[in-house]
C-alpha cells in the first residue's frame, strides 16, 4: 500500500468533507498533486496553507475538519486539534559511504542523533557502527521529541540524554544548526555524516565563529536601554510566560522591554520601532541563524540575562524550548 | 486633551488589564513610546503585534482585554471583537499650494477623494475649490467605509456614486494607486494633490501601462492548466466564497485550481508549489502592485473569469472588495 493511501484511508475514514494540507517548504512541489488526488478520490475539498511551515510547532489554524501535516513528527506534549501527522518514511539508504567517511573520527561510544526525516535509517546505521566496533547509544525520546535519537532546533534532549554514555556524537543530516547546538549542550566532539553530500565533516570553528558572534551581540546590547521582546504566535513557540519574565528583569535592572507579538519573524516586520536591541523567545535558531539579517543586535533569552548582569559569559546557554 | 488622553481614558474606562497595540508602518516609531505610556499611566500591560498591518481590514487576533488598531477607520461591515479603533486626526492643513497647483487642472464639477489620513482636510480643500467656482461633491460612506470621500484600495464606493455629478476628480493623497483604481472604474479624469511632495499631478499613462502589464499577465495565463487560487486569513480580505466559485468555474473548463490559504502574501511563500498561475483573491492591491514580483502570472478574479472565457477583454473590471 502506497503512502498516498494511507493518507486516504485517514480522510475517509474520518468522514472529511474539508481538508488543509500543511507542506514544509521542501515538499511544496507535492502539494498541488496531494490535493488533487484527495479531492479526486476522497471526494473532500482541500486548502493548502500557503503560509511557510517550519516544524510541529508551527501548525496552522485552518477552517476544516481535517488538518494533514506533512513531513514533521508530531510534538508529543503539544495538544492538537483535528491534526493528523502524516510523516514521510525515510527515504532508501542506498549506501553507508557517508558513513564509512565519518566512522574513523569516531570515538568508541557515540551517541547517534538525526532530523526526523532520517530517523529510519538509524537501526541500519546502528548496527554498522557496532560491526566495526563502536557502542552505539541512542537517546530515548520524551515529551517533545516522537522518535529515539531525534533532534529538534530547539531541543537536544536525545543528545543530552545519553552524554553521560559517550565521547562523542555522529549527526545523520545535511546541516549544521543541529550538531551546532550539541556541540553547545554537550562539550563533546560532534562528526556530521551528510548523506546529500555523500560525505562526513567536523563542526570545524563553526561554534568558536558562533560565540564570537553571541559575544558581539551581548557587547552590542550591553548600553541598550529599551529592548524589544519577540513571542511567537506559534503553538510550540509561544514563550509568553518567559517573555514577562524577562521584561520583570528588565524592568528591576532599570531597563524598559516591549513584548511583540507575532507569527513570522523577519527583519522588515521589525523595521521602524524604537527599540536597541531584540530578545528572542520564539524559534531559538532565529537569533543565531539570521542574527546577521537584523540590524540590531538579536539576543536568546540567556544572553539578555548576560546583558542585564544576571548570568556570566562563562555559563553560555544554548536556548532550548523544554518547558 | 491629547489624542493619548482619549487612548488612556478608554483603556481605563473599559478596565483592561492587557492592551494590544497594532500600527502601520508609518507609525511604528511610536510604538514602543505609547506602549510605555499606557503601562504607566493606565497600569496595563501591552503587547505590540509586529506582523505587518495593512488596513481595518487586517486586525490582529492578540490574547488581550483591548485591541487598539491605529492609522486606520474601521470597516462598518465587519464585526471586530474587542477593537478599539485609535484613527489619529488629520495633520494640520498648512497651506494650500497642492491643491492650488491642482485646480487649473479640474474640471468644473469634481468629485473630491481621499484616504483615511487626510479626511480632516477635505471640508477646508470643498471650500476653497467652491471659491474657485467649482461645483465639490464629497461621495457619502457606505457599510464598508468610514468617511465621507474616502477611498481604499479595495473599495472606490465614494468614487463610484458621485460619478454622475462630475466630470472628474481630485484625489488628496501621495500614492498612486488609489487615482489608478479610480480611473479604473470610472472612465474620468483623475488629478492627484500630493501633500508630500507641495505639487499635484495626473496619472499620465498609468493606466495605459498597468493594462499592458495585465493584458500580458492574461496572455501568460491563457494555457496555464493548473491555478493557484490566494485566499486571505485577514478578516477583510477572506472570500472564500469566491475562490470556491472561481474553483468550480475552473473545473467547468477543465482546468485545475487549488485553493492556498495564508495570511501575508509573498512571493517566497509561494515558490516551488507547482500552478501556472495565480489568482489572488487576497487584497487587490496585491495582483496590481506586486505582480512583477512574482515568477508566474498573478492575475484578478475577473481577469481569471477572462483566461477562462467567461469574461471580454473590452469589459476589464477592476478588482474591489465590496462583498
Amino acid at each position: 500500500m502506497g503512502e498516498t493511501d494511507r493518507l486516504l484511508e485517514v480522510v475517509r475514514g474520518r468522514k472529511a468533507k474539508t481538508v488543509g494540507l500543511q507542506f514544509p517548504v521542501g515538499l511544496r512541489t507535492r502539494a498541488v498533486e496531494l490535493a488533487r488526488e484527495i479531492e479526486e478520490k476522497a471526494g473532500a475539498t482541500c486548502l493548502v496553507a500557503a503560509d511557510p511551515s517550519f516544524g510541529a510547532c508551527d501548525v496552522a489554524e485552518m477552517p476544516v475538519e481535517l488538518i494533514v501535516h506533512l513531513g514533521h513528527a508530531p510534538m508529543p506534549h503539544l495538544r492538537y486539534d483535528r491534526v493528523f501527522f502524516y510523516d514521510l518514511p525515510s527515504p532508501p539508504l542506498d549506501n553507508l559511504a557517508f558513513v564509512d567517511a565519518a566512522e574513523p573520527m569516531l570515538p568508541k561510544r557515540v551517541g547517534l542523533l538525526t532530523t526526523v526525516q532520517f530517523r529510519g535509517w538509524l537501526p541500519a546505521i546502528r548496527e554498522h557502527l557496532e560491526r566495526k566496533g563502536h557502542e552505539v547509544h541512542i537517546g530515548e525520546p520524551d515529551r517533545r521529541v516522537a522518535y529515539a535519537g531525534q533532534l529538534l532546533g530547539c531541543d537536544y534532549h536525545t543528545a543530552a540524554v545519553v552524554a553521560q554514555d559517550v565521547d562523542g556524537y555522529l549527526y545523520i543530516g545535511t546541516g549544521d544548526f543541529h550538531p551546532l547546538g550539541v556541540a553547545f549542550l554537550v562539550d563533546k566532539p560532534v562528526v556530521i555524516a551528510d548523506p546529500e553530500r555523500g560525505s562526513a565533516r567536523t563542526l570545524g570553528d563553526l561554534k568558536d565563529k558562533i560565540l564570537r558572534q553571541r559575544h558581539a551581540a551581548i557587547a552590542r546590547a550591553k548600553d541598550a536601554t529599551a529592548f524589544g521582546i519577540l513571542v511567537s504566535r506559534k503553538l510550540g513557540q509561544a514563550r509568553m510566560g518567559l517573555a514577562k519574565d524577562l521584561k520583570a528583569l528588565a524592568e528591576k535592572h532599570e531597563k524598559r522591554a516591549t513584548i511583540f507579538l507575532m507569527d513570522v519573524v523577519s527583519p522588515e516586520f521589525l523595521e521602524g520601532y524604537v527599540v536597541e536591541a531584540w530578545v528572542n523567545t520564539a524559534c531559538p535558531r532565529i537569533a543565531i541563524e539570521d542574527v546577521l539579517q537584523y540590524r540590531r543586535p538579536m539576543l536568546t533569552p540567556q544572553e539578555f540575562e548576560t546583558v542585564l548582569g544576571e548570568r556570566e559569559w562563562k555559563d553560555y546557554l544554548f536556548d532550548e524550548i523544554r518547558a
